[in-house]
């Protein structure tokens, strides 16, 4: 592809999106805006795509490119081997920003416009050089989302739209190349058309934006965020597959809510389109493989938006807040008579985003559940989210696993925990991981209490000590279990 | 609540889908369907629910209830206090069934109507007590998305509104309460629009059903998954929030794709009306913090889809495989000219989704670190996906971990691998995390090579174990690393 220079004209959201996205892939970026705040606008989208875009995939990227601010489109084209287009949506000013660019830039280079309004047939009117427009349509945030519609004309060569989708592929995007072009492209008509059903709803007091956001974040949006709306219904059609489906669900379209539109015809030549092009998209799953994928993917989103505790996520932490008051895991060392005995501190199902391709919990979420152990017992002593919040912690210091035995998706885990010491700064813990009365691993952990402004050791309070110690005490009585204070590799 | 009885009246993927969201929050569940395949079609719904719900969040679920199919509806309702009906969409139908189950169910059960299509006025019409009758509208799997649409009418009270609601959010649904009925409820509206756009969109040859559902997943799909339409846009919008946002967009209402149908008139009223509600929704965030939920939910979903190499995240990994190709990480041992210092096994900066809410990396993430080191070297020696497949592999027996500092979202890391030992069935690793030169962390790591058929102990295949050999013998010559063959807890 040459030299990876690429030119970004306008930089607001989606100019700034492109350009951290061109930056982090190891390309150089020449911005040309005449906004005096532009320079402080990207800055501030790159600062986002900087703690983002990184870390998406499990490979370093490419050292950071350039990035330079230019006084003309003429000295930000120089060079570029892409001329990404997001100026304000008005042809006029596309026009002669077309022309300033096609003035100056290689005649090979690609001159991608953002445009979400116009066809690239009106963008490659009077062109010096038609065959070098296309529309390139990116999603905000452009840094992290995929989506790019590529519309090109019949002036643009199947050899200049492969080389520009091969730019585009290296950097993570995904190029939908638009059959024909249309208004709007493909996505923006059906955001149009939620956004029109929108308005209505609001306008007539049926709903506010915030119960229409949760209608489509709680249901069809996460849906739709792993498969969309075909594969989606050709999943809820069942066994019966896509034909069915469409005649349960096509007689719907002659419903009231339709009095405002035209709609398709429902003819068995459109039936039998879709059906095969779904057939074509989706055969080679069966139903069932489809359903399980899908769950696959909820739960893992779902899980996913629990730790961040946002969406359905933080739905589910809601309903796990009151489980787990009910549970002898949400239950504090001072409410308890007797804690002579090893404590329950995970009981739980493995869920489907812990398990390998066969099913088995992979050996990281051993520690995730240690961890989880460690931090209820902590929550146990009073070390919990406030006492956090006040400045203090326990950090572990070292960590020892013996992995004994397999876990299944689903199965019922318990973690047992055992004091062996804990006393001023120092706790030291052992964990025993079961599925019912089977042996599956051993934890041992030594952890230090730290003020967390210092990152430095500290004392705990005293009624976490207090807490601490009244199980350290209780617990010092008991047996030694089998594996502590091994080292990796030490005979039995 | 009273017992936790349920009924569910018609058994198909709706009404199994209720039957296992019940069953699985500790409820019996009393099924009718005259259909004589509904027990197996209730029990491969049961199927999916059963690994996917349980592992959910992060306690264990009340023990499942037991599941009775019955020959009546008289039978299956008796003792219900929720009682769920899923028939087919005829109103004649609903209507029978409503009288059949009022006639011998408790007076203030709730009686729930999964229905898209009718208003809970059209279903009380006639009934003995129409206050019973709601509309409470699912959506699939029910077993794991968290909406329902609760309609009711001026006949049901505020109590039973209330009571029926608390019994959802029981077992992780979000009842959203529609205001006014209205066909169709809320969420089918969009899904209404949107397939009405599709229709017309393969018809006219603008995509195929698999760009169709590629142009949703990869872009505003997957933002909707955890803010909606309204909260996306005011991000959007950027500082100058939804007035601006809705100035820049709402013209686009009159342009030509809005041709075909009636939109609202885009008064002063409406601008202030969703601007004010968006305020109320969203106005505790500042948009630069919305910006960064919306940043640390996308990558964790994608991630979350990475792993199921599925959506977005097979886009990731397709990346990622070029990008590794080109890196020391991706390189086999049979390829490398000089293995006599540590290898380079992971190189990567930490992302979003491995951190705190103080942007550390959380503990469970070393071992994770540490595994991916592990996969990579396996990989190297040439235990690679092919081999695994063919049935052997190494499994982790030992894991001795030492955190000696800390990571932040974004830092990049790297870990070189020493190896301790290998021969026959057994490898010894040794890792070491470093953000530049800071050390991070150590694992020590004693795996056996296995035979995934037998799970038990085997040798691995000549090529591996000369690999394997070929750095053992290497790294004999270096010192032995710090930390080696400690015991938790043991003084330096």
């Amino acid at each position: 592809m040459g030299n990876k220079v690429a030119a970004v004209i306008g930089g607001g959201v989606i100019g700034g999106g492109w350009a951290a996205r061109f930056l982090l892939n190891g390309w150089d970026v020449q911005i040309f805006d005449p906004d005096p705040q532009a320079e402080r606008k990207v800055g501030e989208v790159l600062a986002n795509a900087r703690r983002s875009t990184p870390g998406l995939v499990d490979v370093v990227l490419p050292a950071e490119g350039k990035l330079t601010f230019h006084d003309t489109i003429e000295g930000a084209v120089d060079g570029a081997v892409w001329i990404q287009e997001s100026v304000p949506e008005q042809l006029a000013i596309k026009h002669k920003t077309f022309a300033q660019i096609q003035g100056v830039c290689a005649p090979d280079a690609v001159i991608g416009s953002s445009t979400s309004g116009f066809k690239p047939s009106q963008l490659q009117e009077g062109a010096a050089r038609p065959g070098q427009i296309i529309v390139a349509h990116p999603f905000n945030p452009v840094y992290l989302l995929p989506l790019i519609e590529v519309v090109p004309t019949a002036e643009n060569t199947p050899a200049f739209l492969d080389g520009a989708e091969a730019i585009l592929t290296s950097m993570g995007f995904y190029p939908l190349r638009v059959r024909k072009e249309i208004d709007a492209h493909i996505a923006d008509r059906f955001l149009e058309a939620v956004w029109r059903e929108a308005l209505w709803l609001v306008k007539d007091g049926i709903a506010t934006t915030e119960e229409i956001d949760n209608a489509i974040r709680y249901g069809f949006g996460i849906r739709w965020a792993q498969m969309g709306l075909f594969e989606t219904y050709r999943v809820a059609g069942g066994e019966a597959g896509m034909k069915h489906f469409m005649a349960q669900f096509g007689p719907c379209l002659s419903w009231p809510w339709t009095k405002l539109m035209d709609v398709p015809e429902f003819t068995d030549e459109l039936v039998d389109l879709i059906a095969g092009q779904s057939d074509a998209q989706s055969g080679a799953y069966s139903i069932r493989e489809l359903e399980r994928i899908r769950d696959n993917n909820l739960v893992s989103m779902m899980r996913a938006l629990k730790a961040q505790d946002w969406g359905a996520g933080a739905l589910m932490n809601a309903q796990e807040a009151t489980l787990r008051a009910a549970s002898p895991t949400g239950t504090r060392i001072d409410q308890m008579a007797d804690v002579s005995t090893p404590l329950l501190t995970v009981h739980r199902a493995v869920p489907l985003d812990w398990t390998d391709y066969n099913g088995h919990m992979t050996e990281a979420k051993y520690l995730q559940v240690f961890g989880d152990a460690t931090d209820r017992f902590m929550n146990m002593i009073g070390c919990d989210a406030e006492y956090i919040g006040a400045g203090g912690s326990y950090f572990t210091a070292e960590t020892h696993i013996r992995h004994v035995d397999e876990a299944l998706a689903g199965a019922v885990i318990a973690v047992r925990t055992q004091v062996l010491s804990g006393a001023g700064k120092k706790m030291h813990l052992f964990h025993e991981l079961f599925e019912g009365e089977r042996l599956l691993a051993t934890g041992e952990h030594f952890l230090l209490h730290v003020n967390l402004e210092t990152r430095r050791p500290s004392e705990p309070s005293a009624p976490v000590l207090a807490a601490l110690e009244r199980v350290a005490d209780a617990h010092a009585a008991l047996p030694s279990p089998k594996g502590v204070g091994r080292a990796v590799g030490q005979r039995p």
